[in-house]
């Protein structure tokens, strides 16, 4: 682990770059906005923490209510279950006896879900439970349009769960049913589209189900992009939004009823990079590359200078285009916006939560590289 | 820094996933053929070490006669100092107080270079130098067509290498000219006009020093791309090679002058996944997504599998496509050749070394992350 690139009381100024910044108005921000578009709707929360990978974040977010967090793998849990958190649900398929065994040794100390999209996996799955003598709640992944992992709808997945019934130390949790695809449609009609043709593939599932007498606990899945919609139609009980908390440039592109982009939450990271060189007065180049932002989503996007514009990136820098008379000397530090939130935390030790310019705190990025 | 996935003696089979997996005998293959390509040339060669992170890689490049490494940033230099390198060339501006200090007080501990392109940046380095108690010595990093960092050519690289002899703790290294947008130009003709323009450049340069009576150590750059053509055109005096230990897919595309792969290298660098899911017979997916490899230079190729083919990334997940009867059961382990081998190699802590199909070693990636 690095050393933190800042300490409480530092300007902004100070910090060592390139620093992953968390303002932490516009992150409580978010807090209160989730809960607040919530209003009136009876659905749980559970947060993504493949997003953050932070600890301090989760306990958060379940202060706040959320009955738990998910992430996706099985060390990530480690770290949010060593960081205080009582109730972590692996959204995602665990294969293999190593990684098995570690789940089932987590659920001596935390209730600990899991998804299955196959019988084979489902029967190692009881295996690694009795032999570390917990139960572990098996939720069934339903490949609901996204075309990653699950089981298809209806008769496949009650099958599937009947079989998770059937075993002694597992105890069926219900349907998982995350449309990926469907978070960053750029229209509301087309994420609604998405949605109401995941619903309808899972209400198939439910019918089957009943026809096999099997009770469903809970449906659960949807993101920072489609929440609302999964929220508000009455067969999700439980939603994962993950990116809310900090936004990127990418879920800035997604656009609201009226072709504005969804204003619900505000960007509360930022990379911090400074100006390295200035070999011309319309190019600048930063410290932060390819190896302190993943470019997947796009290039970052520059905050606060207007007329800056962050074009390419090699290993360790990046071109940023300025408008003639753009004032950024050698050694400024700026402020980018990264275009996908999530695979950048992971590049990063530390979390610089800052306010009004203030270094308040600083959080380590527990679960950074936790991939196994 | 996670647990290492592997200990020596596993088989393949027991490696945790994902995994960075590096071949020992193409490793070694690849470290006598670049010695072999450059029989009869009279160029150092000085390795890149942004690729590899790796102080055990670094060990073996010194004792097959490199002068010393490159890297990217004071940090990574750090961690190969501290891993037993004694000669270090940050090849990039250097900028702010908190790294310059720190970049001086390695002085004491190894031979440090560093480049500047800016006279402002020259003068915090002699005073960083001064501070400190050391000399530095600094080369003059020439743009020769990257459209990065760099001064212009001719007279403005020879009034900062002045600037630079001026200066009591600096001493004044030579000329930086690295053409990194030739190295993946796929083309002979195109790469040879592309080292030939900046080579003219160089050479522009060395008049303006000469008529100003300075002496030119040496001039320094090229890549695993376009080695071959620097050192052979008599004006470089040492070569900077760095992926060429590993390989990627990128690389892969660069074409020899017969319109074929350039054969000169192997991949000796793979990603190691686990097939998590098998929703059809002609889906897999791979536990190894955004956060296990960098997609900036396209998605990973999967070795050893014809019909296999990586078309999709998300955070945590591969999508792998399969022709009609490829055998690919859950819990398969297969190999990925990375897009690009630098900023995948800085998602893993460890390097997992392996000779037919066995774990010889485990090496840390100790600069991993290390972008200060």
């Amino acid at each position: 682990m690095l050393p933190a690139p800042a300490r409480p009381g530092m300007s902004r100024d100070e910090i060592d770059t390139p620093a992953l910044l968390l303002d932490l108005d516009a992150f409580e921000f978010n807090l209160d906005a989730l809960d607040a578009s919530l209003a009136g709707r009876n659905v749980r929360v559970r947060p993504h923490a493949k997003s953050h990978k932070c600890p301090a974040i989760a306990r958060r977010q379940i202060a706040r209510g959320a009955v738990g967090v998910c992430c996706q793998k099985v060390s990530e849990a480690e770290a949010l279950v060593d960081g205080g958190i009582a109730n972590v649900l692996v959204s995602n398929e665990v294969v293999g006896a190593t990684k098995l065994a570690r789940l089932a040794r987590l659920a001596r100390r935390a209730k600990m879900l899991v998804l299955a999209d196959d019988a084979e996996n489902v029967r190692a799955l009881q295996k690694a439970a009795e032999e570390a003598g917990v139960e572990l709640e098996v939720l069934v992944e339903l490949d609901v349009g996204a075309g990653r992992c699950g089981v298809a709808p209806g008769e496949p997945a009650a099958a599937l769960a009947g079989l998770i019934v059937a075993q002694g130390n597992l105890r069926f949790g219900g349907i998982h049913a995350y449309q990926g695809g469907a978070q960053h449609l750029r229209t509301v009609a087309e994420r609604e589209h998405a949605i109401a043709k995941a619903t309808t593939l899972v209400r198939e599932t439910l019918a089957a189900l009943r026809d096999k007498g099997i009770a469903v606990p809970v449906v659960t899945g949807a993101g920072t992009g489609t929440y609302p919609i999964e929220a508000s139609g009455g067969v999700y009980g439980e939603i994962q939004p993950g990116s809310y908390v900090f936004m990127d440039a990418d879920y800035g592109r997604n656009l609201d009823g009226e072709g504005r982009p969804v204003a619900t939450f505000r960007q509360s990271l930022f990379i911090l990079a400074t100006v390295m060189s200035r070999p011309s007065p319309t190019r600048a180049i930063v410290d932060v590359g390819l190896k302190a932002h993943s470019v997947d989503s796009g290039m970052p996007v520059v905050a606060d200078i207007p007329g800056a514009t962050y074009v390419r990136a090699s290993d360790e820098h990046g071109v940023v285009e300025l408008e003639p008379g753009t004032d950024l000397p050698l050694g400024t530090k700026i402020r980018l916006i990264p275009g996908h939130c999530d695979p950048t935390v992971n590049l990063y030790d530390w979390l610089v939560c800052t306010r009004s310019g203030r270094v308040e705190d600083v959080w380590p990025v527990s679960a950074r590289g936790a991939f196994y």
